[in-house]
């Protein structure tokens, strides 16, 4: 199998750093728009090749979009073009963005739609590039497959075997349900960490006391606050209206606890904190 | 040296295990009003013994108050009038608590206010209760030591010993400014976890979404919604004007983030997050 990853960063790369290791493909060639990332992920031994894409897509069995969702949109339909220009049908192509409307819509109707998977592997940390990526980046987490009937049941057998290489669990679920499920348990804790962090730092002039004081729990509670904004933007942005539903919601419950703390009412309060706590019978 | 512990959960008991493990207490007792807690610790082995809170301050040089701030600020008085009513003069109360400037206030005046020093080792984890204490939880961590001049020196020197032998860093600063910077730093994150977690609840209905969709993100950044009520509600109420203020701020940014999203006011969500990103530069 020949595999090709368009977008060498953390998931990227660590995605290719797993297929190869574990046998799944036995070469791996990179697209990267970028000349330092591209240079980066050769050193450090990531792909067997960079080259352009339309070489990446002629050449290689899956191709891989591992790139911010904007550009995502933009080279899908590239990708599915050169599949119908070649009179391709084996080839699968997938992407792996943390919104899933917006590509659906895009390439709904194209004659060779059913070579496309949509599919978002729930892993990653706060850092970026190249130098970020990691073997074991993927294991045990959750993978969400989308719109799989949209898709030929032989992509999809594929993309299920590449997904279960990486140690991951797959889900099934709609681009519309998963753009939904995705606001309220994935991007709003971004944004939250954001506004947390827009806090301490006008808040907290002195860096030092930051730097001091900052416990275990800042620490986790601020890390996704370091994100990089060329994924973020477009995400926030293309599942707009979830974001801001669930955002009303979470600025209703913070009216919610300053009012209790305003009033001194510790009933109130505990009341709250209490049935927060019901958290802990999901999240070990 | 005998040291004695108030209260027996993730900070007290971790304080006893470290203290006797690397030999600065000959003997640790423990009071623990709970009697289900009590068992448990002498059945772990935190304590050498279980006695009353009069036993405890009759017998140990240094007393640790490590309840919630409420409780520690009708202890303190009582501590400090037991060592008044026995003429003791060389022994030490500390607390570890949270929030500082309630308990300064509380033994403003008492003739044996020299014998406290108030302390606040910023280590601990979500969970409590003696099953949570465990070795090295202090490692590495910053304990502020506040308002040192009004204890004697003696004590501040003895209590400068324990957390040397705890491995934490000492930091010096009155309660006044403790409050606030705890209160940037350390409550607001916890206010922010409990809205979140309040939030996905609330909008995720199915539980097993969130346990199928949650990401390390996600649970790094709703772990400190587990935290204890008994511990937080007093921590908030004292704390009252500091973490309202900062609150304010932070709803001041999610409504700036919140519009520049609603607008699709790319630059704006971009430049939000860059600043935002800042906070790199002070967290690993």
């Amino acid at each position: 199998m020949k595999v090709g990853i368009v977008g060498l960063g953390l998931i990227g790369g660590s995605m290719a750093i797993d297929l190869k290791r574990k046998g799944f493909a036995q070469k791996i060639v990179g697209v990267e728009a970028d000349p330092v990332n591209a240079s980066a992920a050769q050193k450090i031994g990531l792909v067997d090749d960079i080259v352009s894409l339309d070489e990446c897509v002629a050449e290689c069995d899956i191709v891989v979009l591992a790139v911010p969702v904007g550009a995502a949109v933009r080279l899908l339909s590239n990708v599915l073009d050169a599949y119908q220009a070649a009179q391709s049908e084996d080839k699968v192509v997938i992407d792996v963005c943390s919104t899933k409307e917006m590509l659906a819509e895009s390439v709904k109707y194209h004659p060779h739609r059913k070579q496309y998977v949509a599919t978002h592997p729930m892993a990653g940390t706060e850092y970026s590039g190249p130098w970020a990526a990691m073997p074991g980046l993927f294991d045990g987490h959750a993978c969400i497959i989308c719109d799989a009937q949209e898709s030929s049941s032989n992509a999809v057998r594929k993309v299920e075997a590449l997904y279960d290489v990486l140690n991951m669990r797959t889900i099934y679920m709609n681009s519309s349900n998963h753009d939904v499920h995705t606001a309220y348990v994935s991007h709003i804790s971004h944004v939250t960490s954001f506004a947390l962090a827009l806090t301490v730092l006008e808040k907290e002039k002195d860096e030092k006391h930051i730097f001091d004081l900052a416990s275990g729990g800042f620490s986790s509670t601020v890390r996704l606050a370091k994100s990089n904004p060329d994924m973020w933007v477009p995400i926030l942005t293309q599942n707009k209206e979830n974001v801001l539903h669930v955002m009303d919601t979470y600025i209703e419950k913070m009216n919610a606890f300053r009012q209790a703390i305003a009033d001194g009412d510790e009933q109130s309060i505990r009341g709250l904190i209490e049935e927060a706590n019901r958290i802990r019978r999901i999240i070990r």
